[in-house]
């Protein structure tokens, strides 16, 4: 008997996910993912299929969820070139409370609760120190059942999230 | 006189990101953000513009990188459902090296470089336990130079990346 | 669109789950906790039931894996009166090597795979301080992979994990 | 002289654990680990003893404490497939009243009072990721005088508590 | 049945040890903390006691190594007026070797082995910020499977060792 | 120029500290530290000295305070086999107060004013884990200004505080 | 496109920087580093240039900030020889009253915000171990706002600041 | 007997550092650390004095070291806007041949060997991240013996070092 926790349904859970794309579906994603308004024609002609199927693809990738085409304004271009990963720790009867307030800050790109030192992690992003030292003590002090934060700066970024590509079935270990 | 390290430049900066946008921008930037292929004659005629100035305008909004438009595979609809953030210690020696071969992995979606506690900080996706097991214990652990990890499991995510949106001036401190 | 990375998927899994047992059989199976070598007819005779009924619930509950009737060693009676938690740092690489040799120790009661500060966790039980001293000193020294260890020492056990009950619907959140 | 704060008197104790049982016993003890619901005549058959031997030295080691025979329900197979270990801090003069909350939550399998970084450690279980935040937001958080905790997941265990076999003397160090 | 590890065994430990002295021997003692060089016979005058008796106790004390009457230097008089407790970290394989090498260090008052962050605790006594900087990267350094150090000053000393009292029984918890 | 916070005046120090004994007296405390009660004329005997030598030697050595002949009761042989070093935090303003609480303890040995992790270290014994955990929760729990604990257990001493030794002065880096 | 956070912008602000002086202003900047009431009259007979020239680049580089020319007392040498790094965790509402009332304090040489495991960080001089016990206690803790201190003891300092040269261009990475 | 490790000697030093100025040197060394190069006429007439006592005074403070005039060269001014305090770990035999290296480094402008979780603290100014990360990966990975940093960033500095006044005798507590 396994005793893994994570017996035969992640098993199917993976291929389940694999099932919702192949090759071709790859190839015009690519594409998308290097110009989301590339008309449809054009990526028709780029990979020598008929501008319907090229259509009915995108439909149905959208429609399951797995693909969405999306503007994605630029933090660094509009002078929020400082960058930090935020550790917030507060009293768990309040963390969904805390986690709705900080999503609505608007220096908040990514809010996740997490397992370990902290129970919520910020990315996000500012004009200056000074910028993020009000962040920090007047939007998040602000907040009721906040009881600790730790900043780490960003020094430079390596890979950003819209860079993520989906997995070949051969990429995964 | 002031003692900040973020003087008069950081002012001028902020003034000067503010620049590259208006309410109208906005206004476009939001229904792409929306839907990311919706047509541009559709864009001019919720907002009750000519198409040529919203050509123009996501035409600039591009050209200046403020904005991008782009497709966003889901993770999740393809079953990478269990998502993580793990910090990296490496020998600072090697860093480039190890955040190049980290961010080639299929798994990485947001990689950077870190103050305080990590070096590294990596935001991954992971079909199963055992998948996120495999990633540490054969891709991280096979890279020179890695001296360390710490995991936190996200147990939810609040906010994506991708929803974040452009501030506002009035939004900020 | 729900973010939850714990969406309907989680749901049916947890009524799945449910379906395993009724109230009829959670009776039965709270017998058994007390004494597992009570035999059908003196647990049918508790309970007003048929024999046959009794067995064949027992046998589709053996059979699908949701009980287990075990002996369970005491570590106490036998002298072992000494209980710790031991946190275990290792290069990832050589993870399951090490997680199998500790498994191996007579003295170790169970063995997790962590995440957060540790890699693994164990629970052991020894005579007394120099037989964890020993433990450390010798039997996990000698494994290689092994970069660190810290250990806590349990001054009294409120819950054992043989104590443990199926959970009814309304006693979950 | 010994300046070991466990001299003589931890020798004899083991000395002591030792004599409650015999190779003997150990055979017995090993079938019932397997199927704890062997009759006594089958365990007579199964190691060539008279069934009166077998009844009496089992009724020997379940009066002495050394064995108990219990249903183990298993947490995986009712859908509690999410292990976690929490360390949980509180104020000391709460110490009993939080361990003994704690240990009546249907989640909890295992609960210790422990030296080090933490006051508690459980060992609990739950559906998904998000029944583990209820766990920790709604139930824990809940409790009067705790005042921190962290939580760590389980990806795999490699070793069960009833697993764990009694000791040869010579499998000690 | 009762779950603490310090069960009937301790309380009984505890009555032995409360056995071996008296309210009587408490006075002696309580001389000799004072001065421990005070003669029998003015002991005996000053408890209004037969010399015989107070011999005939103080070697009972002795004898069962209760107590010991001992020259205890001071660092302080000598010049070492500087105090710290050092944590060490080690390989675990080399720890009673380098606790070994470290109890012969004359800086070292106290060394014992102790679970949690740190392998090993020090106390000990320098002359200056400087000898402490030597006894760490001379001495503590040169110690093969040192893996690591970390510095507390004392900055007062609240309590001393030998001014520890034998306690009352109505003065436990 | 030096930048050494420690010049010449700690040199100074130490000569003058080491001027306080010489090797004649150091035989006279060697033997006092094995047998505090040696009488003078014993002591003369083994060293080949006169009775008078003796007496003056160890009149100006306790005149000093470079020496205490004092009673060191054992914690061991009254039951007291539990030794732990539990570092406490506390608020700043009571930290006068606390220590002076704390050291009035009987389980307390040793308590100093500490640099770093902790405000306070404490050395103390204990008849069992239940003792320890009574004194943490319901002593130094009582004691107002209290914010945490964190206990190691000593697994073992390897040097007692008494039977530290004067330092030779080739003895020291 | 390049994704570091310091792009043009920073090579342009280091040419700027690098534009305010040049190798003779170095030579003038160097001997005033040694003796800052150095006349104008004896830099110049010691670089052989007129002395208006040497007025004119002072003046100016003063004037710009670059450098200043101030008198730095001692702490050594009027008794302060305790140095050390505090970190100060505090309410982040009350960051900026905290940091205002600390650097008030005679004992604070340097006071900075930080990212990390501290809010402020100090450096101060203190006459000695009590002295600086009663600054944590006496000064620090009566701040409202302040949760928390940490101290670390500066054994000897390496480098002043004071000391701190303008770097030459090809000094830097 | 006082417990103190910093007893009447401590008091007398304190003393002793009083005594090397007087409220008039304090006045001198007031307007000397507004403009070093304040003229000894100038200070005279400010304070209503005789040039030659100003001279004498001025002379007597440099002579014993209780005042240093020098030129303090700006980093923000030349482009040096990003500060860092950065702990350093290292192998203690190498501990001053890796605090010799950096304090040869051009960015760095403090270095102080340090109990705590670092061997060394470092403080130190640089042009960008970039820079900072260049600082780390190149200059402070290159020297033998460092096993670990930690960088904290400045976010804003509210006292430097060279803004620090004398104390008065009623300015401590």
């Amino acid at each position: 008997m396994s005793r893994s926790s994570t017996g035969k349904g992640a098993t199917r859970t993976r291929r389940r996910g694999a099932e919702n794309y192949d090759r071709l579906d790859r190839q015009i994603i690519a594409l998308l993912q290097h110009d989301g308004r590339m008309s449809n024609s054009a990526i028709a002609r780029e990979l020598g299929l008929a501008e319907a199927t090229v259509r009915r693809r995108i439909g149905r990738l959208l429609d399951s969820g797995t693909l969405r085409v999306v503007a994605v304004p630029s933090p660094y271009t509009v002078g929020l070139t400082l960058s930090a990963i935020i550790g917030v720790s507060c009293e768990l009867a309040r963390l969904d409370e805390v986690a709705q307030t900080i999503s609505g800050f608007i220096e908040t790109r990514y809010l996740g609760y997490s397992t370990g030192s902290f129970d919520l992690m910020i990315e996000a992003f500012f004009y200056s120190h000074q910028h993020l030292l009000d962040f920090l003590t007047k939007k998040i002090a602000a907040i009721d059942g906040v009881t600790g934060t730790e900043t780490a700066i960003i020094l430079k970024v390596a890979k950003f999230s819209f860079e993520w590509e989906l997995p070949l079935e051969d990429q995964l270990a």
